[in-house]
């Protein structure tokens, strides 16, 4: 096979190395591929139309009085009694018609902005994780010092688009967790902010903080989406209290919701690909239409993240072959209706292994095969998303930069093609010096994170130690040399107060959740 | 984010989930994606034609006289001082029309044999080490016991589809090698047998071999390919002896040549992605060329093995974004040029972790994207392909599985879609206990090799294992069940004279390297 080259060049110094100019903006990325279907058009079409039909002769039940208050102002049929409310076609339509289908995610910093629309590739971190796990400090449950190092982190690369709640400060009351949360992000971030729909009174202060602390006007507040939330139906045909409140209110703030049914399949959802997206799709469409009927021309997501269970634990598998097959073929509804949409990525793996890595690499590139506008736990979800991972996180940073590369479309003009260089060398010679070599390695190729290529003595000698192992000293000099975004002061005092006023006050209890 | 679904099935014991009765049967796979692009069709024509201009003005070097020959009598300029040969369109072209587009790979058993053609998803195990690794034994040079028991494990998992010398055995003297290698592949093994061209007089005892061990006359053995080969060039530009009779050999005896260029980016090929495919498509359409004028019709694979040098390191780098670009540009020549063609996946990791996964995984993905006919070391290649790893391997198989239940089309009727399981179960109910999950669920899901997708506080109790100590048990166990196929004793028996009598002459020396 393949015969080894002995000519290596010679190492460079780590100070050299580390000069390299090359751009490691992973930014407003573009997706480079078209998108892969597994089901025909045909097939499509006739799903939505039965998520259409089960919507009208069927029903979802809405917990939330107002929802239904909605529905029933807009001729859908409700029953107060059962709670249950059947959506007509025209209904559904209608709302998807007022949805936007290119959504401004604002930013602190300008250049962390995005558009969330069809054909841009945004990722987000590992969230919603009650526990943090690194090889130093061993697992335990999430703390606010877990919550702003996984922020932090986040907000170190730049291939992570949007922020996310990684680790749960479990160590601060519920009651005011939100104040914390908010405080972090304002003054440790300038990304995308994350918000929870945990309740009216939570997600109203949430709204405020921002406001406060990045100084805008209720003008500028609705001038494009300054916080996003994920809005979680419970599966099957049900929507409770504090999600329904949140589309509610996130539309009328005019803040993003990413409505996403987590459909498993042979669970809350039924066992085959096209049953379960049929049940997710027609979810979907409920509180998209949800959040038109609140606030016409809102911006909302389609969201998909459905998967399979495990059949030998009952838990919920990532990276299988369904939970490929049912993301692409979320891209594919999400299209049929011209809507951005959110996929997921993640791990079931209960450590930063190979079978994590597989788990999250496939996600990803279903991901990539699905077009997904975004896609949430790319990085660093262990556990089925009960463990964030540090060493998960840099490792899974190194695939989606990986990614991230090929959105970068390559020249193709004569002098790259290097017709000069190849006249240059000698048969059984070498491309090292030639003047197109020279003038372009710095830049040429990608330069690893955690990644070590070295042989096996050189390796050896240098510990032997896993990528994961690795992983330990990249995260810890992040979060060493981490550097707090210009307007991180100003923030912090703007908001002091009113979080002062808020714990004297007892803070806001989270809703349901 | 996600709220966790406490309801799980309880876990069957494991004797009945070995018996679910699910087909893992993945052999003639067909590309379920479409192939994508990295380069416009101008580009690609323009490098064509850029590969083209090099074989006739620039030339390549051809060490040996016999193929020297063969280009002077098809009216190539050649010079036999210095040994380069200009090669004008005219005759590139005939080749390319003679070159078969599809295949037929025989095997012992004939529910092995492959078509290999444009459409066609092949796997071959990571191939080519000096050493091999497993948790329990360590590092090691290889021997005919790594070699045997890599060639069990190739073929205890259909997702291997052509036989791979995984691991050399180097405690066999170079001159008996290839009677060890071809007796193990005859008697352990009922799919496509490898070759290795190292000199002539080895290559034809090979082919002996096949015929004895399998019974075939001569006529049988032309009928398909009963084995193939790798042709490396040396690139940049120059073909040496062993390769260029391996060419030559295999064209008159009916057998494929994979003709692969191993064109390092900024090494032996120009830094950038199209200087280096121009000077791989340059290379494997002189080797194919070759194998033309040596037997026209011959059977002849385009091979594409192009990745970059780590900056860092200087070693050969996989699974990075240039690798994937170079894997998705290739699969554009060889479809312009409409030849089936191989691609690589594999690894620079020392060992089986994160890394060591993302690499080959992204190397799939290359390979799915760019619908490569053939990928060569999918499965176990550790270091660059200077190790094969046991536990890799295992762990790379789950990878490689997930891709292949991506073949099979998802059912598009009514009845999968599951309309009346939908309209069963209540708003906020499940659908573990519905006729329609109850008639599926054995089939329905891939069920894991070696991932574990257990909860913390299981996975703790079993151990706390990585997929990669897991995977240990399961090599040790498929070794253990490994039964020969029928034919094997037959073989044996017809194969050993020839080998005694081969041993007793000394053997014959390779050729080359």
């Amino acid at each position: 096979m393949a015969k080894r080259q002995s000519r290596r060049r010679k190492s460079t110094n780590t100070s050299d190395e580390n000069a390299v100019p090359r751009s490691h903006a992973y930014r407003q990325l573009k997706h480079p591929f078209e998108a892969q279907r597994v089901f025909s058009d045909d097939a499509i079409e006739r799903m939505h139309n039965m998520a259409l039909r089960l919507l009208e002769e069927l029903g979802i039940k809405m917990l939330l009085p107002e929802a239904r208050s909605l529905f029933k102002a807009a001729s859908a049929i409700v029953d107060d009694d059962t709670l249950m409310v059947r959506i007509g076609k025209e209904i559904v339509d209608q709302a998807l018609n007022s949805a936007p289908r290119s959504i401004r995610l604002r930013a602190a910093s300008p250049t962390k902005e995005q558009l969330y629309e069809n054909g841009s590739m945004l990722f987000t971190a590992g969230s919603g994780c009650p526990n943090a796990y690194d090889i130093e400090r061993g697992r335990r449950p999430g703390s606010l010092r877990d919550f702003n190092e996984t922020l932090m982190l986040q907000q170190s690369f730049d291939i992570i688009h949007l922020l996310g709640p990684s680790a749960e400060p479990q160590d601060v009351p519920p009651n005011l967790r939100h104040y914390e949360m908010l405080r972090s992000q304002l003054t440790l971030c300038d990304k995308p902010i994350f918000t929870y729909a945990r309740g009216r009174a939570q997600v109203q202060e949430c709204f405020d903080l921002i406001k406060l602390g990045l100084n805008l006007s209720d003008d500028d507040f609705i001038d494009g989406c300054w916080t996003s939330t994920v809005i979680n139906t419970n599966s099957p045909r049900q929507i409770d209290i504090p999600m329904a409140e949140g589309i509610i209110d996130f539309a009328r703030a005019g803040q993003i919701s990413i409505i996403t049914p987590f459909c498993l399949a042979g669970a809350m959802a039924p066992v085959s690909i096209s049953g379960a997206l049929i049940l997710q799709h027609a979810e979907a469409l409920a509180g998209i239409t949800l959040a038109q009927l609140a606030n016409p021309g809102a911006p909302v997501s389609y969201g998909g993240f459905a998967s399979n269970v495990d059949m030998k634990s009952g838990s919920p598998a990532f990276g299988t072959p369904e939970h490929i097959k049912l993301s692409i073929g979320s891209g594919q509804l999400a299209r049929y209706i011209n809507l951005p949409w959110r996929s997921a990525a993640g791990s079931a793996s209960n450590t930063a292994d190979m079978q994590s890595a597989t788990e999250n690499n496939m996600g990803l590139m279903a991901a990539l095969q699905a077009n997904a506008t975004l896609t949430i736990h790319a990085a660093g979800w262990l556990e089925g998303g009960l463990c964030f991972g540090y060493e998960k996180f840099i490792n899974d940073v190194e695939a989606l930069q990986t990614i991230a590369e090929l959105c970068t479309p390559l020249p193709e003009d004569e002098d790259t093609m290097g017709w000069s260089a190849l006249a240059d060398v000698e048969p059984g010679g070498h491309f090292f010096a030639t003047e197109h070599t020279m003038k372009r390695y710095r830049d040429a190729f990608y330069p690893p994170l955690v990644a070590d290529l070295s042989n096996n003595g050189s390796w050896l000698e240098s510990g032997g130690l896993t990528s994961t192992q690795r992983a330990t000293t990249i995260w810890q000099n992040t979060l060493r040399d981490f550097k707090k975004p210009a307007h991180s002061q100003s923030a912090a005092d703007r908001i002091a107060g009113y979080i002062e006023a808020g714990i004297a006050r007892g803070g806001s209890a989270p809703a349901g959740g």
